[in-house]
């Protein structure tokens, strides 16, 4: 069997990729490890920033989002006992659309369906060869039978733990790391936001962040120690903590309920270079992880799938392969752009351990800057509505 | 004998401070610990905030400044072997003038003698007596003779080492502080400077400075440990060592002579509230440091002294005490933005000991987005030529 293009990995960036390259002819099947309602039963943030936005339109799967999608205009940040707003809008120009990842990723799967398009689900033992030569192929075994394709190239869109990364030889990628020495406790709830927009707050007992899917699902999270266990945590202590961590303007208004869902997720900024080894490009999570803060993990992906997306269009429809040569070095300046940002962002609303008073003293006079000066809040929104591609 | 003021420190903020004072009676001695010239000798940076500028034009001592003043309309910053240039004049409508603290000391200094106002030197034993009382008195030691001032309120400007500070009990100021794992080696030397304007660089080797007093007296700068001694460093190793700190088009221009100073000091940010203890005022250095990198000492100086000032004539000239019960609130907003700036601009441009690879990553991303963005630039402008008092 062969494809123009192999994807591996059947999440978000490469359904996007998927979906994008097919509207241009160039054929790709997918390549998924679990099975399809296993990916659509990860729930993710979702906030997507204009150039996702534009991407998926460009793939044809935007009507949903366009009429499902919540427009913000801006962003609260809790601080001092108070809220105080950044006006994306005015700043810049631009919103952000909130739309669960989850969404995003039916949505994909919907028109690759639709469109009759190849997708290989609990696929296992994948293996990816020659990936430095001519004519790299993709093994793996399904239903305990082998499987080949032989392709041009191979998309490695399979996350951090994924065998893309892992096919390039130690000696060939350079890896940074910083791990943080907290987690996030996030609730799912059926209950209304407690603001039409996310709440960010910096308080003495940590970072909270007050999110939603829509006007009665709501998701919030609260720093939490790593060594923490969800099941440690009752509904009452989290909503009780969550009140004394967001300024009580808006603690006043929570609504609480039962949680429906309740997890701990540590908090990572990881990125490999290059992002490409001769035919394998890697995309997205594979090549770089960020933490949470600032919703950027989903929109580095999707700049890194409009970096491949274009440089494999040139490639089949000009002969030209100054896209894919550059594709590495071209996603990599925006990737840390945006791993520059959650630090910072990161770095702004937390507790650390280690903090001394004259740390403390600096990070609420990094917030009162941003708080109190119109460049530095406009430096900020551009970032959070997505640098340009 | 009785004075409304006593100021303990003849360095620019005690100076100034008294200049303004009498340009509308108020009547100050000046205390200081060391004779004349030896306060002359000290060298010292000299990029002077609009904001000093025109305290400086209030108090009357602006002339020589206007005249022999270097106006810089911007400043270049060294990062990844290249130069780039933040326009302040352009960001923010508004240039800094370079002008040595030595030169500003003199100025004061000729204008006090010239009103006949009295400074005592070489004096000792200075005691701040009931500055928490109604009926503070200041006492000292000169020539063998003890002598006492009483007054309605001192201001403490005798810097980080003297005694207003200490006057104030331990349980009553909280401290906040960091120190740097590094030190600046400066020399001075008798060659034009490098370039028209100020270069800060970040390099692999660690930080360098490019400064200047005038035309042909250059001040330069580089990181170095703090176990080096001055006598360590030849003219030659030093040249040569800066030449690899600063891109190849500065260094191929470099003039290089004898130095005619070389001194090591160490970077400390440093900050103790409150900074009013009845009736004592603490002013500059006394209260606060900043690490040198962006020039902040002497213009958050100035700041206490706007502060100060206006709170005195408040006090004297409409017997309101609103001024005075606010000041260490506004000075200490104000001291808080430019220890913030110094220590993020340090940051931005010193190797520290203990950084890994995706900290120095998170470094340059930094200094990326600087030379990128324009609301960076402007942000990083504002705090430049000086936050609004």
């Amino acid at each position: 069997m062969r494809h123009q293009i192999v994807i591996i990995g059947g999440g978000p960036s490469g359904l996007l990729l998927g979906q994008l390259l097919h509207r241009r002819g160039i054929d790709a099947v997918v390549l998924e490890r679990k099975t399809r309602d296993y990916v659509l039963g990860r729930v993710r943030a979702g906030v997507l920033e204009t150039g996702l936005v534009g991407l998926m339109e460009e793939a044809g799967v935007a009507d949903r989002l366009h009429a499902e999608g919540l427009i913000h205009d801006g962003t609260q940040i809790g601080f001092d006992g108070e809220l105080f707003h950044i006006d994306f809008k005015a700043l810049t120009g631009t919103p952000v659309i909130v739309y669960g990842q989850t969404e995003v990723t039916r949505d994909l799967y919907d028109a690759r369906e639709a469109a009759s398009l190849r997708t290989e689900f609990d696929v296992d033992h994948v293996v990816i060869h020659d990936a430095d030569g001519d004519k790299p192929c993709v093994t793996y075994q399904q239903d305990g039978a082998e499987h080949r394709i032989d392709c041009d190239f191979i998309a490695g869109c399979d996350g951090f733990h994924g065998v893309s990364r892992q096919t390039i030889p130690l000696g060939a990628r350079q890896e940074y790391e910083k791990t943080y020495p907290f987690g996030w406790l996030g609730v799912l709830s059926r209950t209304p936001p407690v603001h039409h927009e996310l709440i960010y707050a910096n308080s003495p007992r940590g970072f909270a962040l007050c999110s939603m899917r829509n006007e009665n699902l709501s998701r919030y999270y609260i720093q939490c120690a790593l060594s923490d266990h969800p099941e440690d945590w009752t509904d009452t202590a989290f909503w009780a903590e969550l009140k004394r961590r967001i300024p009580a303007e808006a603690a006043d208004s929570l609504v609480t309920g039962p949680t429906i869902e309740k997890s701990i997720a540590p908090l990572r900024s990881f990125v490999t270079e290059p992002m490409r080894w001769g035919r394998l490009f890697l995309c997205g999570d594979a090549a770089h992880i960020v933490p949470p803060t600032g919703a950027k993990g989903l929109n580095t992906a999707a700049s890194d799938v409009h970096y491949l997306y274009n440089a494999l269009r040139q490639f089949y429809e000009e002969s030209d392969s100054e896209g894919i040569d550059r594709y590495s070095e071209r996603a990599l300046l925006r990737v840390w752009k945006a791993e520059r940002f959650s630090w910072w962002f990161s770095s702004l609303l937390h507790r650390y351990p280690h903090q001394d008073p004259f740390d403390l003293k600096m990070q609420q006079a990094d917030i009162a800057f941003l708080r109190d000066n119109d460049a530095q809040q406009r430096a900020f929104a551009e970032n959070y509505v997505g640098l340009p591609y």
